[in-house]
């Protein structure tokens, strides 16, 4: 078994893009992170975010909006950053506090400025095989750590359990693009997915992504299939400090033992999706100098 | 086996789309339909689109540029059509003559008139599950066949044969819909995949959509599965007049006698597209005319 070292790999990611933006001209790209409300988890990603960022040398713009903000009133923010020929990428922080309504606010994102590619249009540009899109982080992550562990999805099944709009749906798509690195056979199984350890256990490439722990057990899986786990949950753990540990969707332990290649959690898919924000974010620069 | 008659459904859905038509107040719907050059596939499509929206009663406007006519033109002549406050719906007929860039032209639709479904916006819209969108006419045309025949694809595994734009990966997304009559468990096939029947074999609805004539054979089906045949191709028959039949991707004899429900070619999904565009037309009249 070979572990898929999530921080390894983002770590040699970010210092490609660093090196790439010490090369740049003058201008270095600007990133707007815009973050509404106290939620600590969403403090502690854009604070993140932001670090990344200034390693790499991309400037960000952290806005914090007073929790009150009105759906139309966030609206002109984005209409604002829409225009503003100083920004390249605006991420708006998820999940947006009540009623706000996220996904007329990832809408609203220029196209060409929807770094976190939630978009409609960037989600289309996925079904199209267009690479001028964006697409979401943690998909692109997804992707990223497979081609740098040398898995070619070429003819082989990939089933993905969960159809998120965050990651089953895109990172369905992606998989079966027409593309070197993809051309995969793809399954997307479900809450209402009948038979699921039968499907699971057909994966060359399984992809968990359902948000329960340790959901996908060890007699889910083939021996020698590859295990990309995009959970992270909670779990009581009173032997631990803080009271819990976390966990992926995977029973790790078991699972690890069958499996040819596994991301561990935490230190798999996580650490990706800002390392690809980041890249998303260089991209949009660039896209938008040479326009 | 019970046969899931195509031209009987659609000439249902037209007839509900006339009676819906006749109610509407003074201004009728009014669907603009682009044919460059003489390909006498796409002089038929025409004919029969704009003779079923006579029939409904939607007004429908033929434009003929010549084939002569050059990217910026027929994307001028789109700009003009997006304008028209009097145009509800627009189609482009497919495949247009090179050198002319069809994706381009289907993007520059604007969304709310791309009555085909093919644009960007209407493409994300299906991953979105949002309904204000419009499907493209062969996906549409699957789901209602489906849905009027009684086949609810909650809990059942769809694999679908092809991974084409038209078809494949759309009608995967709406097959997998969070709502009513989808909820699907869904896996897409195609010319990369290694293990095709072993596959297919595992479909409680089986959709092909290959273009290869009578590719699905007996020993690729379950019995008792249900199967969608999307194809027509046209094989070599000196016994006809014309030299040739029609026949779909799926050899209807041997695999009718497994099947619990299945489409003929032609006569199944074919006319379906019609109505459907008619269906998406009078939709993006009611939008517009309620915006």
């Amino acid at each position: 078994m070979e572990l898929i070292n999530g921080n390894e790999i983002a770590t040699t990611i970010i210092a490609e893009l660093k090196a790439e933006v010490s090369a740049l001209p003058a201008r270095k790209p600007c990133l707007a992170l815009v973050r509404v409300g106290d939620d600590p988890a969403s403090v502690s990603y854009v604070r993140k975010k932001e670090k990344t960022a200034a390693e790499i040398g991309i400037d960000s713009r952290v806005i914090l909006p007073p929790v009150t903000i009105s759906q139309a009133e966030l609206e002109a923010l984005i209409d604002q950053l829409n225009a503003d020929e100083g920004v390249d990428g605006i991420l708006v922080q998820s999940p947006l506090p009540a009623p706000l309504d996220e996904l007329q606010i990832f809408r609203r994102i220029a196209p060409e400025k929807d770094v976190d590619g939630l978009g409609t249009v960037n989600l289309g540009k996925i079904a199209q095989d267009d690479d001028t899109g964006f697409v979401s982080c943690t998909p692109a992550g997804i992707m990223a750590l497979l081609a740098r562990s040398g898995v070619d999805l070429k003819g082989k099944h990939v089933v993905i359990v969960g159809r998120s709009l965050l990651v089953g749906k895109p990172v369905a798509l992606l998989a079966l693009q027409k593309k070197a690195g993809a051309n995969g056979t793809v399954t997307i199984c479900h809450s209402a997915t009948a038979n699921l350890p039968e499907l699971t256990r057909q994966a060359d490439v399984l992809i968990a992504a359902i948000g329960r722990a340790e959901f996908i057990t060890r007699d889910m899986v083939k021996p020698g299939a590859v295990v990309i786990d995009v959970g992270i949950n909670r779990v009581e753990d009173p032997s631990r400090k803080a009271g819990y540990r976390l966990t992926g969707d995977v029973a790790f332990g078991p699972v690890s033992e069958l499996a040819s290649k596994i991301t561990p959690v935490p230190g798999g898919v996580g650490p990706m999706t800002v390392a690809m924000l980041m890249s998303n974010t260089l991209k949009a620069y660039h896209q938008r100098t040479h326009a």
